[in-house]
Order: C-alpha cells, then structure tokens, then sequence
C-alpha cells in the first residue's frame, strides 16, 4: 500500500491498532463525494483526461450504491476507507483508478472528509434543537400562566410560571444554536489541495474543488489545512455546553416527577419500571440524558487533549478525533430527541405547583417591594422588616398571607390592609412586568417572538 | 445581613467556605459600573429620587477611588464584593444607600458584574492574539524563503518555508480571534433586571440599563439571566482551543531549540540555565505555554461539570466560575504575551533547517510527481516506482538526488535527464504554487493579505 | 543565578511566567527540611565538613524561623523557594552556603519538596475523612430506626432507614481513606540523590537521607526520581473519587432541604439568606461542596493532561504540579469539614421521613417477596401480580395496605389476611436482615463495627 | 417486562437511549457466573428447590454456550444482558426460570457483573504491564552501557545509559501495577444480596455467594452496594495514569526516530507509510499511543462527571459506566501491547546516540563536581566557574574537553590536567554510582533485581 520501499508487513498488533477502517467508514459518503469533486476539477484543469475521470466517476458512483446497499466488503488490511474505496475502484476501473490520487494526499482527503461530516453534524443538530424549542415553546404558551414556585439553592424563591421557567431554556438552546451556526461558518473553508502539507506543483483549482463542495472558500495555508482540527474541536464545545443544558432540564424532570414534588407526569411511553419492585415509574431517559453530558464533555476533552502539544503537520494522533466526534453526534441524536420527546409528552400538574407555592414564604419579596414602594423605606430596610415578618409567621406555623394586620403592626405599625394585594401568589406573577419577567403577558409575548422566529 | 430572620451567626467553617470577597473582589470595578448604570435608571424612571441618586452615584465613586488607592477593608464577614460595596456605600452616604438594591438581586448583579469582566477578558485576548500575529507574519516575512523539512508524524515529509510553517499558525489565531468575537457578540446581553429570578414589579427600563453598560439588548427571559453561565463557558471553550494552538507552537520551539534540531536559538531573554548544569539554555518559556494549555481545558472541564445537572435558577455552586475565568484570563495574558516574545526573540538557523531537509528523501513526492506529468503514469504506479527508487538511495546511503540517471534506469527506464530539476530543495519549494502552497510567492501572498487584515 | 554563561538578564514576561515563588513557598518547610537531612547526610558521608554543615542547618533553622515570623522577603527574581532560601542562606553565613548543593540539583529537590507536600496533604485527607466518618456513624446510630424512602431513580423504591443511608456514606469514605493511604505508601520513597537525573558521583548515602525524612526507602532510578509525578496524580485522583462522594451527599442534603422534601433542617449556622428574599434558608455550604468537586476533578485532569507526553526528564511543565495539588489540598479542607459540619448540625425530620413512605407504594416488593414465600409463585410472576396490584391501588387512589382483601383477589384469589403483615412499612423494613441490609439491627451492627474501627 | 402496571409500551426514542444490551453483552459470562453463583445459594438456604435450581443451571450453560457458539439472538426489547438472558432461560426452562431473580434486583446484580467485569480488567492490565516490563528489562540489560544524552527540558543535561533511561520507565509501569492490585483488593468485594437496595428478607446468604465468586467478603452496606461504582473509577484512574506513563515513552519513540535524532529505529513491523510521500517511515504505532492517552483520560473524566452530584441510590445516569471501562480496556490492551512489541523490535543506533553527547557540554557538571572534589570550592562557586568555562569553549566553539589547559586557566588557574580524566562522556557516566544512578553497574543491579520481581 505504501509503495515498493516496504519489504515486510506490519505486526499484527501494528494493524490492529492502526486500522481506523472499523469506524472511518462511517464517513463513506463524505469521501466519495470529495474524491468526485476533487477528479471533476483535475478534469476541468487538465491533469487528467476526461475520459479517465468519466470512469473514475462512475466507478466511485457504484461504490457508493455499493456501500449503500450493504455489499462492499471493508477490509482492514487496506487500512482506512480512503484505501478501501480506492482499491475498490481499481478493481472495477483498473489503472485509470491511480490517477485519482494526483495533487492529493490523504492528510488533506481525511481533513476534507472529517470536516464536511462535521459540518452535517452540526447541522443536523440545528435543526433538531429548533425542534426542542418548538416543543417548548408550544407548552409554555399552554403553561404561560401555571404558578409554581420559583427556585434558588432549590429552596423557593418567588412564584413564577411554568411556562415561564420553559422558555428559560428555550432561550438556552437559542444560544447553543449560535453557536453551532458559528462554528459551522468558521470550518466552512475547504482543506482540499493542502496535499501532504506543502500544496502541489500540479495546476490544480482549489477554488473550483471548494465551491463544488459548498465551502465559502479553500483554507489559505496548506499546512494548515492538514494540520487543523479546530472545527472538530469547536463542535465538541458546542456539543458539550449543550449537554449541561439539557442535563439541567434533565435534572429538573427527574426532581419534578419524585412523589414529593409530582410536578409533572410522564406516561408509560417515557418511564420505566424495575425489576423487582413492580410499582416504580422511573424517569429513565431524563437521568439518561442527564448522564450522557459525562460522555460529552469527555469527548471534548479528549480531542483537547489529543492535540494538545501535538508538533506539525498530521500526526496520527489525530486520528483519535473521528470517535469523538461520531460518538457525540449519536449522543445528541439521543439526548435531544429523547428531551423533545419528554417535552411533548409530560404533563404538569397544576394544583401540586401551586401547591407548592404556598410554604416558602414565596411572597416576602413582593411584601418587601410593597414596603418600598408605599411606606418610602429603604430597600435594604425593608428587606430587614420582611424578615422579621417571616420570622413572625413561620413561629406562627403559618404562612405571610395568614398573619393579621395586628400581628404585622408589631414588626412594622404603617403597614395597611392593602399589603394583603401583594401576599397571593397570583398577584405576585402579574406584578412582574419587567421585561423578560414572569408575568405570564411578558410570558406569552417572549413565546409569540420565539414562534416567529422558529418559522 | 440576610435580614430579621437570621438569630444566630454561621459556623466558622461556613463563612470560610462561602465568602467570596477573596477572588470576588476582583470585579470591583464591573460591580460599581453596574450599581451606576442601575441607579441612574432608577432615577430616570422615578423608583428612586434624584437626590438619592446623586449620592448614591457620588458615593460609589469614592468607593472606586479607595479600592484603586489601595485604601479599602475587604471583610470576609461581608462574603462578596456586592455586600463589602454596598456596606461601605451606607458607611459614607447613610440609609440612601439602601436604595440601590431596589429592584435587584446579587443574583442579577453578580451575573452581570461577571458577564462584564468576561467580556473585557475577551476583548483583551482578541487584542493580544492580534499582536501575535503581527509579529508571526512578520517573521514569515522574513523567512518566506527559508527552507527547512515540512513534517508530518515528525518525519520529513516535503521541503517548505520556514515562513510557511508559521502562517499556519496566523491561521489558527485567526480562527481563535473569530471564537472569542462571536463568543463576546454572543453574551452582548444584559442580565440586569432579571432580578431575584422572575423580573420585578418596579417599573425598571432594562432597556436603558443594557444600552448604558454596552449591551446590545437585555435577556429575554429573567430566569435565564440569572442562572446562564454560558458566556463564561463559551469564553473558556475559546481559550481551551486557543491554548492547544500555543501549545503546538510551544513544542515545536521545545523542539527545534534541542541540540539534535538546532533550527532556532533563543536569546538569554527567553532562556533559563540550571541549579546544577552550567551549560543549560532551557527553553522554559514555551515549556511553561505548552504545560499551561492543561490549566486552562481544566478549568473549562472544570465549569462545564460545576454547571452539568444544576436545577434552575441559581444555586452556589455557580459561584465557583469566578476562579476558573480569572486564572484563564491571567493565564492566556502570560501565554499570549511570552509566545509573542519568543516569536519576536528568535533567530532561525537557515543552514540548519536545509541541512535537514537533505537526509529523508524529502523530494520524493516530486519525483513522483514528475513520472505523472512526463511520463502519464498514474499517481499510484508513480508512487510505487519512488518507493523503489528511495530503497535503492537507503541502500546506497544517498540521496534521491545522488542516484545516477543509469541506477534510477534500474527501476524505470523511461526517466530523463530533466527529473534531477525536481530533486533540488529550492526548486521543490518554489514549484508548490497551489492557492496557500508553501512557495515563497505563495508565503508572501498571504502574508500581505494578513498584514491588511491586522491593520 | 544560573553561573557564569549568561550575559543579559530574561525579559520582563520571561521572569514573569517563569517565577513560581509566588506559589511554592508554601513548600518552605518541606524545603528546608529536606535541605537539613541532605546536609546531615553530606557531613556524614565526609563531602563537607562537619563545621560546614553545622553552619548551614543552624542557617536553616534561621530562615525556618524567619519566615514562621512573617519575616521573610520573598524575591520573584530567585524564581523559586529553592534559590530564595539559598540566597538567604548565603546572606547568613556566607560561602558555606554554596556547599548545601552539592551533589544535589533542584530537579531532585522539588521533586522530594512536592512529594513531602503531598505526602502530608494525604495524610490529613485520611484523618479528616476519620473525622467525617465518626460524626455520620453517630448520626447513623441516633437513626437507625427512623424509616424513610429508599429511592433509586429519585423514586421510592422499598423503605430504608436513616441510618442504613447515612452508613453507606460511611463505606464511600472508608474506601476513600484506603486509598488515600495505598497512595502514601507508594508515594513513601525517596527522590533525593537523583540529582539533575543521572545520580551522582559524590559518594552519597540515600538510604540515610530516605529514612531521615521518614521513607521506606530511596527510589531506585534517578531519572525516574526527577521525572515522576505519579505521587501528585494519585493524590488527586484519590481526591476526585472523594469529591464524588461528596458531592451525592451534599445533592442529597440539597434535596432534604427542599420545602417539598423537608427530610432535614439545617440550622442557623449552615444556611445562608438572601439580599432580596427575606425568607430564604439555602443549603449554601452543601451546594459549594456539590460543585467544588468540579475543580477537583478539574485538577486531576490538569495535571494528567500537563503529564501526558513529556519527554524524559524534568520538563518545565511539571512546575503545574503544584497549583492544583495545592488547590486541592485546600478545597478538601473546605469540603470535608463543611461536610462534618452539617452531618452534625443537621436534624432529621422523622415525621416528614415516614410521611414519605406512604405515597409510591413502597412494600411492593414485600408483596411479591410474600408471594413467592407463601404461596410458592415464582418471583417473575409474583413481580407480575403485584404490578397488577399497585395499578388497582393507584387506580383507586389509595395505597397497597388499603386495599380490601376483596380487592386483592380479584388480581391473586390466593391471598390471605396475613399479607397485611408485610404491607406496614415497619414490618418490611425490620424483615431486611440479610447481612448489610436496613434492619435497623442490621444497621446498628455496622455501626458498631465502625465505631470500632474508628477507635 | 416491568410487570402488570404498565399499559403502553415505550416510545421508539425511549426504547433507543435506554437499551444497552448492544454493549452490556459484553458482560454475558460475568452475568451468567453471577446468577449461577445466586442460583446454589438459592438452594442451599433453601429459597429454592434443588430441582428448579438444577435446572436453572443447566439452563445457564446452555446460554452461556450458546452466546459463545454465537449462536444466541440479543434482542433490544429486553433492554439488557440480564433480561435477555432471563427470556431465554424461561424459554429453555420454563417457568421455573422465574425464580432465579428471587431475592436479587437488577441492581445488585449489573453491580455484580460490571464488578466482575472490571475485577478482570484490572488483572489482565497487571499480567500485560509485566510482559512490558519483562521486554524493558531485557534491553535495559542489552544497552546498559550505551551512552546516550540524558535531557531535561529536551536539552542536553548529563550522559546517562539508554538502559538506565529505559529502567525508568520500569518503575513508572511497576507503580501502575501497584495501582491495579491495590484497586483489585478494594474492588473485591461482594455487592450480591443488596437486592434493590435495602437487602431483603429471604434468608440468604452473602458469604456464600461472596467467597463462590472469588470475593474477599460481601459489602457491608446494601445501598452502597447498588450506588457504588468507586472500582470502575479506581480503575479508570490507575489506567489513565498508565496512559500518560505510555504516552511518555511513545512520545520519545516519535522524537528518537527523527531523522535529527535517529537514535532508534523500528522495522517495517512497526512502521507505515504514507499514500503520497513514497520516502516515509513513521511511528504511528507509538503515536497512536500517545494520543489514546487523551480518550482513557477523557473516560475517567466522563464517569467522574456522571457519578458527581447523583442522589442514592441507583440511577439510570450509572449505565453510562459500562462503556468507558470497556472502551479503556480494549485501549489498553492495545496500547500495553503496542509497546511492548515497539520495545522488542527497536533497535538502538548507539553511535548515533554517543555522537549527541558531544554538542550540549554534557559534562560541565563534572567539571564543577571536579573544582568541588579537588579544590574544594564550594560548588555554588564551581557551578559559577563552569558557566564561564561553557561559555569560553561555545566562544571558540569546541567542547569542553577539547580547551586546552592554558585555556581552562584563564577562569580557573588551579585546574590541573587531570580535569580531562571527568570530561569524557564514558568516564562521567560511570562515575554516576550512587544509588539508583546511571553507571553501568547500576542499571545491571536494578535490571537483575526486576528480573528477579518479575520471576
């Protein structure tokens, strides 16, 4: 395979761990597309003639439906599916298939094929995260105005919307989607014509083999080109800062369905049961989803690694960055299905929510506030009085809103009956206007926005 | 200081564990900034007086003077710089200064106070990275002629420029700027407003809080104002990747600095000798940027698991991304400047880097790609033939340039007497004239390009 | 400072990421006591005089002293602890001073300084663990009796005891300290007298100097000696299981607290308010030791990832050895105190506890362990039954005991009125007394064991 | 399968991420061992029949045999190896298949399996390091005496023998092998009979099952038996500190293979070509090793996170273990072996290695050793005189042996001519015998005593 200067083969153990075949032939597809677009251009420009690269083409177009129709044998021996292809096409062409190979190396062939299955990659992940969001959106217009409680330090806070505490993530995963999109437009540049590292004498159109592809344009360093692995490492950040995302919802699903919280119910189709105990109905794929950010952000962190210190140009290290990659693709496949999926599938349980509203003195910062803004006190004085008050109230057993004017008099004499307003967990949502806030108009406007936008 | 209710004090070791005010302090000036911007909008919207305000604005700014002087008392039993602040303000200002802290939260505050120091932290590694790669490209001005081995698994693969090689490099800090850009466009949003976590009932105008502290609009959504922390990932996720990128280049200094390579000498500037062994010239510096790239992806794998399965909104845990930004700030400001040193310190052996390019066959490629273009022979066949002709040079220890036209006869008797044009270093260099190909015209190209770009 | 090759001095950022004073200093009595033990060994062995010798460990103890008093400048400029307490060393007694570092280099000194560290950072790991462990086996003695639900998937699975959970934390932390000290043991060898890394020609005694500083004996390859940093990986991998551990305690305290658990309560001393919400009590100091585990395991990662593909020996690089071990050391302080700190602040709600028992069907599994042991049904098919059985109950709304026998039969006609024995949560959680299982007598055995073992 | 309360199947996305059965059968022997070890303490405490029990066992092997013939259809419905295996042996069996999973869940049982599963990996990692270590000692034996350049910080330091340099590594590998058994010993302990997670009320007996499997004893605790999965991370920590060691070694095999090296060579077996270049010879072997480091390290760094934070006992977050051990496993199976056949095929060019001794001063430190030992200078002062003395010779650029006396008297005019007997390179390596030290004799007393360890 390298040429008449190797007299013996390879131990077997150096096959072994050399072969990349077992899982680079997932990127069949990218290859045999590169290598079309790459003998289109030594066509266009003369390094070959077009009769050679008819057959070329054609040959590599029964290679792909063979591939697809699960007839082609992968060989390890051939090492990598850059060599299984183009074996392949020696047998069907004959000689014409080394022509193929001129003005390229397989250091700017991988670099093409991994980046353009990347550059699916993030795609896909675009677009399945619009879906989330929509999922989203949808129930947080339908739970717009659903009290429960708000959490800091999962103590209660203030009283929000659930509908509200939904489009939080939504707006995450509007980030995450920039961030796909951006790292998507900075690998969008083309490795193709790098060759082994130094570029090539032939008269090759670099441009040409760009555009063909869909790249904005060719990489303006050859060493460069076959050196970098930056998009794949970029769409690992993405991946993994998404992951925390999800993981977050996913906790939260997994808190909400425990019988002390019963804040929401997934059906059969999304729990699971035991094997022993036969009354469980355990939120599976939440805690699924929510441990498969390990995987994730271990993926990162092993490319980081890989290529950390790694001298120029390709070293083989850098074959390491295919599994990652493949595997975190799958992953998110996975993950955000399964959360669109819990999405559209739970449902909350409005009583218990509000329920739940009520211990936590969730209203002490609207008492608070009303202070403020009635009796003129200091905020950090007024903050001091609710304290008192809850203080009062929880020696009391009891919650803000059952203490008596009387009882409130001895904390604080201004205090009028109007404070009692302020005290429902109702009037406490609706108050909050501010923009973004959780009064569920602003709720429903957020959600109107988010629609036009997702199309 | 967390008002009425509290009766007794924390335990020692839970002030010790949850004061902040030691690393905190650090966002003095970004929490003053904030507490301004916040109080000249209360005042605009008539939630606090504008007598209250003046104070107010007064106060914080002798605040500001004190910690700059030098002159202000961090205490711990305050725990962050919001209370040490605010304290201080009703020291100096009296019960005015209670009114600042309407309508906010240190949940909103601290997340605005660390989204803003993370933004100058981006803005400052864009202008770094940016002196970098001026005095890359001013190096590979320089030696865009000077030849030396290109590598791939740290064999000679081809001959190219030393100038070359370090415009992969503007390449790659090209690529880092463009993160950090995108990641400061991305967190360009202001959480301020989003109070507690559910918005306010205080008629506040975010809008004019976001516009006065250089925002391009406030969040959408107040719950994901304060429990976001992707800015601080996604700056982290940038450096990490940026931090690989110095650590290649860090190597390949460790490297080319070694008796074996000679390819650069540092001054004693950048070199460090021994406690023990006079002779040494260490190259210290890049040792330390390439050991310094495992700080940095761990502090990112650090946040991403602090964040990883956090219910909403904000919990302590969060306040554990502090130390990671600031020690990756500081971290990249070293790398970044002692890179750009050595980059501009060293002096490039050009004997001994052509010296290198002679053993390991390094044109072989050009011979094979001479048997395409003169005598039609396909790429593979041509490649098979140069491997053959490079175990006859190994077996007569010289190099493919030394062979007689009568001994390459052995292996393919069509070769003429032009083939020895290609064998030559220089002329192999110069042939790469593919669009960022490593002949000197090409370097020079590029160069150019980038010295617009940099301004 | 590095003899007489030099000319210049380094550049300013040279100096400035290249001194690690500012952070090893810690390591100054490691240092000096390491010095005194190879200068005892030096006189010992005839390479200096015993006058000599008599100077420098009086000098020695000078500095120890003057830098215990805060009376000790530390220069940046001398780089490390090393140069600094030779420097002084020399201002003291003069030119006896330059006879300390024979047959010495600092590659083996920091490498014994850094591992004295350690070695002591690991023993006090273990005995604070200690500490941890008795303060939960009391608590878990206090609630041997008090059931709660046991949750696998945050779902009620069968009920436990308190006490049986707290004791299974007893048995992470015992694991923990097991490795904590298999990490000392291996650690416990000497690396002084590798010298610069090849050993050295003076006729030294390392046995002497290892078991003057407490080893078991001196490491048996010099270069091996300079070059490990296994010691410090070790450490923090012992660490970061640790961290795990508690950081699945602090979560669940963060659980108990919740207003919808209520299983625990913290008092004044472990919680913490708001600057907003007057009413707030936040499980802070659990929420810190949850994420705290993120830049523990960060470190571990650091260091493995500053390790990986060093080339022998002493690489500037392992100068990041120190920052995370030290880090660490002070985080696990932090957390495991805090951690002992709320074990034995906490009060567990039995009430609440036993309340929860009763919502989720939780002798479910009684049930169908009944079946097989009284009516001799395999365990699929009882499994099978009793599913059937909680679906009546749930469909009915009520739980496994208060369905009639009527009931019953309709989905197992076999059953018989002894089956309500087995339905109490009492009853089942009493029947667990397979060896470790939550019979409170069960519970109260290990916990005697323990106590034992914690002497 | 979850019994009768369930109505509607899962969802086809549920389904998908739940099911692990696609890895987790690569745990069906341990699995069988696991239930066949349960199945005749079910008999003997008389839980079960003897005839049930005897068919179940006959069953077993059925499977097992079947599974091995490959003979045996793994279907994704039944989720995993356990339910798989159980759906057979019903088929086989019939219904007394049922009562195997009596008193036992899932969870002690997947504890089981995986522990067993790791219990073996741990050993196997040990028996291969040996065969690594056997090949180590045998070159270190071969090329005890073969002078090389010891470096620090890549730069000539001091002459050292490339068998002590490759005994350095013996330990490093010695220490890792301690880390397996020490983890092996704390692994070994029995989780069977934690049943869900409470234990259970057949009268089992652990012991029996314990000391059947091979354990040391049962786990004390049963919640931390079903929680646990501390022995999967030991081991991934003991793996990923190997992995660094091997990336270490490999890092030099890349760097001793440069053409400006050359101080090895591997053969054909071990080396590969590239598909355009047709002159290369590269160590992708060694590489590969290099870089897999990152994924062991990244697999320890994915189940630290995925264990962090989760609340006992069980949860579903705890599949995710299965995949990094066993993808660790194969990594090191190859890697350990790589190596190791790496080690055995290399060959050492020793006049290469001598010949880099001679640039770099290698032996300014005996020089100062010598102005210590003859002129009693302090050796501050020595290493001072030295550096002027390297510094003359790089002036006239020659080697220190090769000033003349009358030179050398220009710095230090009490030189005598015996100072050239310490500047020769074989001279000053053999002086180096203190303990562990790189003299020739050394390196044969280290080598025989590990030949001795290793038997």
């Amino acid at each position: 395979m390298w040429g008449g200067r190797y007299t013996t083969g390879p131990a077997e153990i150096m096959e072994k761990i050399n072969a990349s075949i077992d899982f680079d032939k997932r990127m069949y597809a990218q290859d045999i597309e590169g290598s079309k677009a790459h003998c289109r251009m030594l066509v266009a420009t003369g390094v070959i003639t077009a009769e050679d690269g008819g057959k070329i083409l054609t040959g590599l177009d029964q290679i792909l439906a063979e591939i697809e129709a699960g007839q082609f044998t992968f060989r390890r021996s051939l090492e990598d599916i850059h060599m299984n292809v183009e074996a392949r096409l020696t047998e069907i062409i004959g000689p014409a298939a080394g022509r193929l190979h001129t003005a390229r190396s397989r250091n700017d062939q991988v670099a093409l094929d991994v980046r353009l299955w990347v550059r699916d990659a993030a795609d896909r992940a675009d677009i399945q995260i619009a879906d989330l969001q929509s999922a989203l959106v949808s129930r947080a217009e339908e739970y717009a105005d659903a009290v429960m409680p708000g959490f800091t330090h999962l103590q209660t806070a203030q009283p929000v919307t659930f509908g509200h505490h939904l489009m939080a993530y939504v707006e995450m995963f509007g980030r995450d989607r920039g961030r796909f999109q951006d790292a998507r437009r900075r690998m969008n540049e083309s490795p193709l014509g790098g060759a082994a590292l130094a570029g090539t004498s032939f008269p090759i159109d670099r441009h040409m083999t760009a555009k063909d592809l869909g790249f904005d344009r060719p990489m303006g360093n050859s060493m460069d080109a076959v050196a970098d692995r930056d998009f794949a490492l970029e769409y690992l950040a993405a991946a993994s800062i998404l992951a925390t995302h999800l993981s977050r919802l996913a906790e939260e699903i997994v808190i909400w369905c425990s019988a002390q919280f019963r804040f929401i119910r997934l059906t059969d189709a999304f729990s699971t049961g035991s094997s022993i105990m036969p009354q469980k109905r355990n939120p599976d794929a939440a805690e699924l989803v929510r441990g498969k950010a390990g995987r994730v952000i271990g993926a990162l962190n092993t490319l980081l690694i890989v290529m950390k210190g790694l001298p120029m140009t390709y070293g083989k290290d850098m074959q390491e960055d295919k599994e990652p990659v493949f595997m975190v693709r799958d992953t998110l496949d996975l993950c955000i299905s399964a959360m669109t999926g819990m999405v559209r599938d739970l449902t909350a349980n409005r009583q218990a929510m509000r329920d739940a509203t009520l211990p936590g003195f969730a209203t002490a910062t609207d008492l608070a506030d009303w202070l403020v803004q009635n009796l003129n006190i200091p905020f950090r004085e007024a903050h001091h009085i609710t304290g008192h008050m809850v203080k009062l109230a929880e020696d009391n057993g009891v919650d803000l809103s059952e203490l008596s004017l009387e009882q409130m008099h001895e904390v604080e004499p201004r205090i009028t009956q109007e404070v009692f307003e302020v005290l429902g967990i109702d009037n406490s949502v609706r108050s909050r206007v501010s923009y973004g806030g959780t009064a569920p108009a602003r709720v429903l406007e957020q959600a109107k926005l988010w629609k036009e936008r997702l199309g």
